[in-house]
């Protein structure tokens, strides 16, 4: 079992420690399908408390939920040009309807069942969710339509990384249409806040809003926004985008409205996601070498409570777990640990690895002083909490915690974001100390490529906070920089 | 648009009745891929509804989610000899990864691409699922396990009807893994109860509980039980079935323990679903001639205020509408209509065919009375509900509703259910006054297929309180009869 050896220390192998943190979390398996992984009910629980939380969101901010085919017909990927550059490549396809029995005793498909026109499995909705909204709108009152799904979607990944890079995932996929290009635009940044608050106030991880360059932009969008997160090695991770889609879609698929001024207009376009690959980026910014760390405010489970005992004091001790259990109840999401086969330092240790922020151990001894004996998931020293006011102390520290998480990732933000002063410079620093790499930008996409083949950076985004940068130039380049760019390497 | 002309009456066209009261409750919409429809956010909510409250009873009953592939290798669905038969058929296939540009400007599958096992999407999961718990259960204490997963599934499906039957659905799919046959046994049957309960104190669906006959049984497994509900026409429905699967998984899949004895044992094994077809059995048990009526308990709008006023009045009754609005938010799900551009009987139209449950119409008059002028969905005057108060009066309200619609259910399924004293009786009765008919039946397999192609009846279950029948003879064979089981025709 994997719990016999230790998480690999992230300064030994970081991709190693992503792993074993992974493993150790009991997270995620291996599936017999490559590229696709089985989200095990811990993962799954972090991705669930994701949803709920973002449903939220989406829903205070007037969207409502619908749910749309999994299959697009080949046709439509390539009625958007951009488009088909970027999806209509490695995506899965259905070709046949039926099995029938094979000589060997087995099933092969049925020749007669091949469709006329294969299906490809959504790598993104775009095109059907436009093909729909032709239906749907045909004058002014019919706008604006704020749709999002909850859906799993397919790209064929030949190198995969659990949750950050699977050929299936799990995600939500926005899909607005509106009457003028202001208020998708408008529409585009309120979801990109959306999600730079979701990421700070509940993942602990505080990101940078920007926008892409033309080569690292969605295929079929006008602008992409991104949030971009920093990993502990000084990675990049694009956490969530938000497109704005202008007419590109309405004329691909001629959705058209009859304004108020009675004129036919093509519709405005926005579409925004974040998928799984948001529990890479948690496990990769809070874990140690102890393995998972969880910010309460996601935590599946934020406080742990362990009976610990020998068999004559079990019933003073259950009482008293009973009671702490019922305080908390309610106001924290709190598990009691009673299983009897296991002993209290291998659920210490099965609870530490799940990420957990709080645990507290209530023996014989803590009964009779009336208190539990507690211990951070993030270090420190255990101490007491008197089972009097323990709800309120609990919450404390909860909050406490998920601040101290987000400060702690804040700081390597800042402390780990440079400047290179030329090529040469900016070469050898992305590798000596990987980091985000503040650049007055002003190259080209060669540019761009070069950046990319020489350092394995990539533009990860124009930070929406722009500081002054007239007069200067592009220490990359030596041409006139024109914007402020971050270059990193990214997951 | 639908709303141009009026929901079919029931008794003029049943089957169009049904597809009226979903296109105008604005729930459902065709897709440009055959089989496969669009969830529209109000069918959609309808369905989220039934998640939550599903989703709380499965937790509550000990279970955890978690997510596997969509794809299912191929030779998977040989494993087990009769899920084979039931399930390794219509079935969508995955053949290729890749497109390519086409000689016509389009694209085409890459023939390079093509796998070397074909991929089937998953028709239910059980396949890869005991798969997978061959990797995760080796000793009793990994037992037992209680996952449930919520997934889209696609099974090929030519004739389709919306939310009955659909080329893909979605669902979701408990499976659990035990150490005996006993525990397994209980699981399923837990989850029958926990189906029933729901259907009946949510969605206000009274259900017979019963056993599968082996000719309807789930294949794979070695008892499948159901809940069956009748639909206004007095066709039968399978609104939820709960399998106990023996070792049959196991066996397919070698998944074995080692027992507290020391013994290497197979695993007992339950699965248990329910779908999207629930949303059908709901607009088919209580949807009247002017279209959907949903059950306060799931309706995600409870009550609608609609605001009346001309310019001048504007403020006053928006004043008051407001504080309703906020006396009523947070103990009922309650939605103002304030749109500016629909006149309010459009609006009244509007709601009443989304089935929302009560109506509450505040005017300049209604202000200065201090009461809303109230409409039940289900019928009857409008009364007025005064605003001091109004949240209880309401709460009452929606709770009568409920009841009421749940009884209205339970007298025509008590009503509705039927004997038969011979077989011309029978196939004359069925086709007269359809409904569930109780037989005491002594038939075989192939008198149950000559029952179902003499009257398009189907053997729905072996109810599980069976009342005695000792010395009864079967009146469609004559032969002795066995147990009592429901005939009907059903969906």
């Amino acid at each position: 079992m994997a719990q016999d050896r230790g998480v690999t220390p992230r300064s030994e192998n970081y991709s190693q420690w992503y792993l074993d943190v992974i493993s150790h979390g009991d997270l995620i398996d291996d599936s017999p399908v490559r590229g696709c992984k089985v989200l095990k009910p811990h993962g799954y629980a972090i991705w669930e408390a994701m949803q709920r939380d973002l449903d939220d969101r989406f829903k205070a901010t007037g969207h409502v939920n619908a749910y749309f085919p999994l299959f697009i017909p080949m046709s439509f990927l390539s009625r958007e040009a951009e488009h088909v550059e970027g999806f209509a490549k490695e995506c899965a396809l259905v070709t046949h309807h039926r099995l029938r029995a094979s000589a060997d005793g087995g099933v092969e498909p049925d020749p007669a069942s091949q469709l006329e026109e294969p299906l490809v499995i959504r790598p993104t909705s775009e095109t059907m969710i436009w093909h729909m909204y032709g239906r749907w709108i045909d004058s002014w009152r019919d706008l604006p339509i704020l749709v999002n799904q909850w859906a799993n979607v397919v790209r064929w990944e030949m190198k995969t990384r659990p949750f950050l890079r699977t050929a299936e995932f799990l995600w939500q996929e926005g899909h607005t249409a509106h009457a003028t290009r202001a208020e998708a635009e408008e529409e585009t940044s309120r979801m990109l806040d959306v999600y730079a608050s979701f990421a700070e106030e509940v993942l602990a991880i505080p990101v940078l809003r920007g926008r892409k360059s033309a080569r690292e932009r969605f295929a079929g969008a006008v602008e992409t926004y991104t949030i971009e997160a920093m990993m502990q090695n000084g990675w990049a991770l694009q956490a969530g985008t938000s497109h704005f889609l202008g007419q590109n879609f309405a004329r691909a698929f001629d959705v058209t409205f009859q304004s108020e001024a009675g004129e036919r207009e093509l519709v405005w376009a926005t579409s925004w996601g974040v998928s799984t690959r948001l529990v890479g980026a948690v496990v990769m910014t809070h874990s140690d070498d102890e393995g998972l760390v969880l910010p309460p405010a996601l935590a599946p489970v934020q406080v742990v409570i362990i009976p610990v005992y020998k068999n004559k004091d079990r019933e003073t001790v259950m009482a008293a777990v009973d009671a702490l259990h019922a305080q908390l109840e309610g106001r924290v999401r709190v598990r009691v640990d009673d299983r009897d086969n296991l002993r209290p330092g291998a659920k210490y240790y099965e609870w530490e690895h799940k990420g957990v922020p709080l645990r507290l151990e209530v023996g014989p001894r803590d009964v009779k002083r009336g208190a539990a004996f507690a211990k951070r998931r993030t270090g420190g020293d255990k101490f007491a909490i008197p089972f009097e006011g323990a709800v309120e102390r609990v919450e404390e520290i909860l909050a406490e915690v998920q601040q101290a998480l987000l400060e702690t990732a804040r700081r390597r933000l800042d402390e780990r974001t440079y400047a290179a002063e030329s090529w040469d410079d900016f070469v050898r620093l992305i590798e000596e100390q990987p980091g985000f790499y503040q650049i007055p930008w002003g190259g080209d996409d060669a540019d761009e490529d070069r950046v990319k083949d020489a350092t394995k950076a990539t533009l990860r985004c124009y930070p929406l906070k722009q500081p002054p940068i007239e007069g200067l130039t592009c220490p990359l380049t030596g041409k006139p920089a024109r914007e402020w760019a971050i270059f990193a390497r990214a997951y």
